[in-house]
């Protein structure tokens, strides 16, 4: 067997997940528990119907790619070879590091707290990774200085995830613009951004960065499964440049052939009125403002979320987060993520989703404030 | 950019496929023209409006991993945990190799004519590759003797691909116990065999190999792209021991997360009564016996088919299976695969399919006689 696959822990979130109960608060969710609009797939049958399932070509239905392309509208991305569907966002950041990074000589920056899969990849290449924790003092803003001063030598791609999981911050505007122009001013070989955009329509503050729109050399993944709860559906994408996207269209054709064609006709209803894309967003933003209140009203210490759906709150004084995670499963019935899951930076902390019906939410966070206190 | 990946040349069948006009007679398709049930489709989308389109495990649904290795019934293959539903076929053998060979060491025996994906993937992960031709004055056949001549000190997996793309020949229970004797015979770590079974359900000889039940380090890779005419699904499929299975998930994992569970939806809809993966079968059988009786006529020197849904036919002495494709794209308006795609073993040969109507096929092998004669 390749050692790098069993030398490759099983998820830690995973593990957690299975350890719920059919009564149990599920505060660990990574996805929407709002329904999809079922319009979609009707028309999409319809299509089925008269035209079957057929292979798309490797990189996608070409008038999605369009769509896609134009919708988004980021500098000298703007057209169908700047897209390659993908099978959702995850098959997306992996074809991505594995066509960028040449394993025998560049090194991957990961700016943590983050979701442990872009960790997990790049062993799983034999890239070398080299990370850079937000502060938790600082509630895990994004902190241009840190992430600047953190490149080194090898670093040939940064991979930032804004809305971020777990941390619910966003990259602000100006931060972005620091990180640009500190890479902008090195010459050689340019060092990539890799912006996971898969909670863009989740996102809070006016302040956030699209750093496709700021930086040529920027890849953006993102997917329909957070914006339109289509988490199954297994339908994302790579934007980038041409040359960049040309390359990765091979390994996604190595490793899967093409994305599902009737997920890419689902996908082509919904960016036919990309405003499809903000239909559960006014929904996410009520459900906030309630979670803020309950939060505060908990007396549990808690990063303000500013995107995604997921809340961190700390834990008393040193308190080992998957020890509590362990405790709020089995003696509280409530899930929750420890923040170990994303990098020793969370320790002590723990992620809570807030997805499940505000009732539900307040009844797991008054569970978690009765374990704390 | 990753060496590996901008070393890897453009798909010749893509390329050739994208000469196609919309009048072209398409003898190169490799897919099903038949439309799939939409019974399954319109049932599926009833489980789409109760319940979403929620994340699977990453291995996939558990009563569809039960019901594929309970219809299979491979010897020590007969539970979930022996399967991991895959993005199609081509995952599948993707996930396989990256999880069965270390690159640094383990080398991969292809028997050819073969897909190209097989050295294609190795290639993208650096895994040694050594080639095995069966004979073409042999019609291609499964060769025991010239497979296990060729096994070296670093070869560690077998690839077989029964019935065969491009050859449509099937391995015999005969050449195929021979194989396993000799792996059995060796002391030492297993060598596996890696059974792309894609084309089972189109078997057209009784004397049919299924390498799983022969030899216990067997994994087999299939999916309903082409039993049920649904390729745009991307569903399929692993089969192996739970140890190999396990670490196979891993990498499935951070490469795909899970299959399109609408897709999985699908697959349950024809597993719960796997008799729905013969229901195309009648319609193949009739054809083969058409194009056979076309071939017999038009005087053209072909393989007799076994299985899957292609035809190989020899050109004239001497002339290249490229040019041959050109030319007959570019004068005759037929579209063919030229055998080098397929390895050097089958320079000289054109493959051809006949998924078409029976009309076009016949107009289409009239003109490839009109131009080798």
């Amino acid at each position: 067997m390749n050692p790098r696959v069993s030398g490759i822990a099983p998820s830690l979130i995973r593990e957690l997940a299975a350890k719920k109960r059919p009564t149990s608060i599920d505060l660990g969710l990574g996805e929407p528990t709002l329904l999809p609009r079922i319009e979609y797939f009707e028309r999409a049958l319809e299509r089925v119907r008269e035209n079957g399932v057929k292979y798309t070509a490797n990189a996608g239905d070409l008038e999605l790619r369009e769509l896609i392309a134009r919708h988004y509208a980021y500098p000298a991305m703007e057209r169908a070879e700047n897209v390659c569907i993908t099978i959702g966002s995850q098959e997306a950041m992996y074809v991505t590091l594995k066509t960028l990074l040449d394993p025998s000589r560049d090194e991957l920056l990961v700016v943590e707290p983050a979701f442990p899969s872009y960790v997990k990849m790049a062993a799983l290449e034999g890239i070398g990774v080299r990370i850079v924790s937000m502060l938790d003092d600082d509630d895990f803003a994004f902190d241009a200085e840190r992430i600047i001063a953190a490149i080194g030598e090898r670093t040939r791609a940064i991979v930032i995830c804004s809305p971020c999981n777990p941390t619910a911050r966003v990259i602000s505007r100006g931060a972005a613009e620091t990180i640009v122009d500190a890479l902008s001013r090195r010459g050689g070989e340019p060092i990539w951004l890799i912006h996971d955009e898969i909670y863009r329509e989740q996102r809070f503050v006016d302040d956030a960065a699209d750093l496709a729109m700021l930086y040529p050399h920027t890849i953006v993944a993102n997917s329909l499964s957070k914006s339109n709860a289509l988490t199954g559906l297994r339908l994302g994408w790579i934007l980038g440049p041409g040359g960049f996207v040309e390359q990765a269209i091979k390994v996604h054709a190595w490793a899967a052939s093409c994305a599902d064609t009737f997920a890419q006709y689902v996908a082509l209803e919904i960016f036919r009125s990309p405003t499809n894309l903000q239909e559960h967003a006014p929904w996410y933003r009520e459900q906030r403002a309630r979670v803020r209140e309950m939060l505060k009203e908990s007396g549990l210490p808690f990063v303000d979320p500013e995107g995604a759906f997921y809340v961190c709150v700390r834990l008393p004084g040193g308190m080992a987060s998957l020890d509590a995670a362990n405790d709020l499963i089995e003696r509280f019935d409530v899930v929750t993520i420890p923040g170990i899951a994303f990098g020793k930076s969370m320790e002590g902390w723990l992620r809570l989703s807030w997805v499940m019906q505000a009732e539900r939410v307040r009844d797991g966070v008054a569970r978690i404030a009765e374990y704390c206190s």
